[in-house]
């Protein structure tokens, strides 16, 4: 086992930044420990080079969904770098925000104002707070993952697996005031009946937010049932399109389901890699930001919109969301036929823009770290979740699954015991990335 | 009365954003109502375009003090382009967070660890969710503007004037869960006998927050007093720095005092407009970020972190934060040579570095609001507060105090009863800003 340049240096970070980064899913061990290259010098299209200098194709999160367009997109680029030499702030306002507003009212034409912010956490929590000013009640109901702030989190303080589901199990909230506790609870998607019980038992809940869809599809007419719900128990409905947003549609996925919330927020993908979120809502709702402080310096520089405005352009132009979901049913149907050769039981979710499988295996998480092995061998970065971008091509498909079917080959050799997965694993297994389900065969 | 025409586009985007902007400082009533030019189509230097391409030199807020190097500073940008070029951000880290990791422990020795995030808000939350997860108790007590996440402004939720002399008068917090009252105090900056006291009561207090100086010197030892305190009685102490950083030192103004907290935050100026902040802290202190879940998308990208180096390296190089106080303590000196001259009563406070003035006078506002307008004539952005940068030079400090003479000069008039200020202005009084204390003559 050689450990990669990358991951000597990731030793050294885990010294002097707690957990070595900022973001869980770019963490090397989920992928593969030791081995995976951890760091980039360069990067464009799907191609990502390493401290080596190696080039890999990103088969894997893209930036973990940020980048629908490619890296380094130079339609995107030489807009920001034109900002940039124009002064990317000041004392004044950039004339972006307004332009990027009006884009995004739109696009959702149920909407009438806007807010922006920089990270994704801070959208959800500036709708939270918009929420709670309009219900004048605390409490909030959650589907979903929605960031690492204390109202989030604090659904895990009354029992620490109620985040399971949503985020991964038994996530640690140290840290989270104990004074939160049952302001915030959660349910399962499609289970209505939890969320009417919910709402029944506490009257002080005022709120639901929701990713619109993850995992599974909404089953017997489920989002507008929560819609109906919200609106005869006068509940602020917030679907959280940070990670959906702009990948099955030009704007929320909620568009393909003609159900509309009272707030929505985007990110990720937005600014194709340049930070900048945004709130968008009804303006009976969102007006009521007026009667609270939501102020922060960095939300007024000008990159984030700049970059925003020119990637909505982008995706109007070349309609990408209908390339992701072509690119991923393709996907999605090469893994089911790959498995039925090879006879590996396979779960496959997810997105179609942002395909998922799992190995219906106790060895699951082993299987998945082969794989990671193997593909890395071959100049991917893979795991098995895909964030498509509009670069990945029919080459890096066949490549793929060329080397799969080979993959796919060892892992049912293994499950039928000709051969054994420790012995062919050089590195130790992945931990599990966010909202990994363990599956147990 | 004119309007501008930044204002009139100002007019469009109170109708789609809440509150016109994403940053109370960046708001044009709080400068002049109607006349400010509100937007900007390039900065550079100290110098700012607006939407008629007319000239402005920037002497108040630059950038509400993110531009300490001036307005797209060439040196910083380049590496920022150089890294877009490269690619911003992909699936593998940007090793630039290391790089800025190591810088700042090397400039805070007191520290071992580092986190980041892209704005002060985040910034701050974190800070105090790691304090809470190592005391492992909730309760906080605050000094100064610690930004608009629920933990801070729940200070307001037992009485609505908590936070007058903080953040501004009745501030409004709708939306701020009730739960949480009682969680977050506040003092008075300087009264170490008022923070004792609120220990003393309430057993549940962790942590303390506050800025180390803003408009009053300590007097007494009393951050000395504090960190022993903290010493004392197990509280953690965090310094939020985001404002004072790097004005007044290579750091944090807390070295200028040789007193040293657990935690320090840092932003604003620290990647010289590019969103970027730092959470440094003492490893048995920040290893408890572990053990909760704080993680986000857009802290990975590599833009803030790759202008931060650099920023550091110019900050060294230049010694800019000598010229600021150098700079900064001339501004003063020459507010009140000239005040004594035409027989004003002004109060001068603020850190040399962030000079501000006060008239003793009830007519306050009225008089700022003049000098704003009359500047505004003469191409100078300006209010009562001065956000020095190195780009600030003779000519403009000679410009400013020449028209300075004849603003003063009528003010004087008016003072005098010779003159009514109400016939002077052209527009409508400017509203408070944060922290504007209401001057009563």
């Amino acid at each position: 086992m050689k450990k990669s340049k990358g991951y000597k240096i990731w030793e050294k970070a885990l010294k002097v930044i707690p957990d070595g980064n900022m973001l869980l899913s770019k963490r090397p061990d989920i992928f593969l420990p030791y081995g995976w290259p951890t760091y980039f010098n360069k990067a464009y299209g799907y191609k990502i080079c390493d401290l080596n200098n190696q080039i890999y194709s990103d088969f894997s999160y893209m930036g973990v969904g940020t980048n629908i367009l490619g890296y380094a997109n130079k339609q995107i680029d030489n807009h920001v770098i034109n900002k940039i030499r124009n002064g990317s702030i000041s004392t004044l306002n950039s004339r972006e925000d307004l332009i990027l507003a009006e884009k995004l009212l739109e696009i959702n034409s149920w909407a009438q104002m806007v807010k922006f912010t920089r990270t994704g956490g801070e959208a959800a929590s500036v709708a939270i707070r918009i929420a709670r000013a309009v219900s004048q009640k605390s409490k909030v109901i959650v589907c979903g993952y929605h960031g690492w702030h204390d109202w989030y989190l604090s659904t895990n303080l009354k029992d620490s697996s109620n985040l399971d589901k949503h985020l991964f199990e038994k996530t640690r909230i140290d840290g989270v005031p104990k004074e939160l506790n049952e302001t915030t609870y959660q349910f399962q998607y499609n289970d209505i009946n939890s969320v009417k019980e919910l709402i029944k038992k506490d009257k002080k809940i005022g709120t639901i937010i929701m990713e619109v869809k993850r995992n599974i599809e909404p089953k017997d007419n489920f989002l507008k049932k929560i819609r109906k719900l919200c609106d005869e128990k006068n509940i602020v409905l917030i679907f959280d399109e940070c990670t959906s947003g702009f990948r099955e549609s030009y704007g929320g996925i909620h568009k393909n389901y003609a159900v509309f919330p009272d707030i929505c927020i985007y990110g990720k993908a937005l600014g194709n890699g340049y930070p900048i979120n945004a709130i968008v809502g009804k303006k009976n709702i969102m007006e009521n930001a007026s009667n609270s402080f939501i102020s922060s310096t960095f939300w007024t520089e000008g990159l984030g919109p700049t970059a925003a405005i020119k990637t909505l352009e982008v995706f109007k132009k070349e309609k990408s969301w209908k390339y992701l979901i072509r690119y991923g049913q393709k996907i999605k149907k090469s893994w089911q036929d790959l498995s039925d050769i090879h006879n590996i039981k396979l779960e496959i979710s997810g997105l179609d823009a942002i395909p998922v499988f799992n190995f219906k295996n106790a060895n699951h998480q082993k299987y998945k770290t082969y794989l990671t092995q193997c593909m890395l061998e071959e100049g991917i970065l893979a795991s098995n979740a895909i964030y498509i971008s509009t670069k990945h091509d029919k080459l890096i498909f066949n490549k793929y699954f060329k080397i799969l079917d080979k993959i796919f080959k060892n892992i049912s050799n293994c499950i039928n015991e000709k051969e054994n997965i420790d012995n062919l694993l050089k590195y130790p297994v992945s931990s599990l990335t966010l909202r990994e389900r363990k599956s147990n065969g």
